[in-house]
């Protein structure tokens, strides 16, 4: 089985659950599944993720849509997100992976947190059967073009505009 | 907390695996979680849904955007359908539970397996704290308006144009 690419990107609600929706589905059909959030720390869907052997990485700096760094601060969190995602791609190769999630890569690609072109070379050389499944806004048309699907989740209402604030185990 | 309600609606990749990756996460959050799934047999999901102790429950009929039914057939099948959306609405109130999905309303709605009336009422009296997930394409406005969070799923580029075709674990 050849492993395709996938892009869910867009404003609206179910980037994130999307992916984990797949590998669920992925787990239960036996294969080996590796999800890396970028920019997050306590999802409620970790816990359960681990439990059923699912691996679990994440690379845990501030969202850099709503960042408040300090310059020196700014360049260490690069370099290290930069660390977190060739790691991910080294593991996929080496622990032979048949899903990848790479959460939130669409946002580090925007604000300078690695680089469109690194990420597009690494896609073009990841091994064939992996699956790799990326979310988040903010893809430049370069990667776009590497993906065989692409979603956009369109947000057509939202009850934040209602005034609702995000609650653990819906939202997030 | 109060339950609001969600649709996944489009013609994109992600509406199902949206609704499966958010009862993940609510029940990482200690929710308690069912999952109705309309027109499937056996998706990936099922098996890790039901090993991590979320109620999962399916009307198997055959999906009507793809029917080929007779008639006697046809009326049975619509009326089976009924009973167990009917049967959902209760057991979320008997049973006190967080979360309901109900996978593929969509398309029973477009297809006259359960009226948009009925299901408006249904949705109206469902317990405050119950947070009702829908999915599908062919959501009438009146259920729509209903609704606190409506995401379409715009599919942007698919690989079944490209003669790819759906996989154990990834679309299924």
């Amino acid at each position: 089985m050849k492993g395709l690419v996938h892009v869910y990107t867009g404003d609206g609600k179910g980037k994130t659950t999307a992916a984990i929706g797949l590998v669920i589905r992925a787990k239960g059909a036996g294969l080996k599944v590796l999800v890396a959030q970028l920019f997050k720390k306590d999802s409620g869907e970790v816990r359960v993720l681990r439990e059923i052997g699912i691996t679990h990485m994440q690379f845990t700096s501030k969202h850099p849509f709503f960042k408040n760094y300090s310059k020196d601060e700014l360049k260490s969190e690069i370099k290290k997100c930069k660390a977190f995602v060739r790691n991910i791609f080294h593991k996929m190769k080496d622990e032979k992976y048949d899903v990848v999630v790479l959460d939130e890569i669409g946002p580090a690609l925007k604000s300078g947190f690695f680089e469109p072109d690194e990420l597009a070379s690494l896609i073009m050389s990841k091994p064939e059967r992996t699956e790799l499944v990326m979310t988040g806004r903010g893809f430049p048309e370069q990667i776009l073009k590497l993906a065989d699907y692409v979603t956009e989740m369109k947000m057509i209402k939202h009850p934040f505009n209602k005034g609702i604030i995000a609650r653990k185990g819906v939202e997030y």
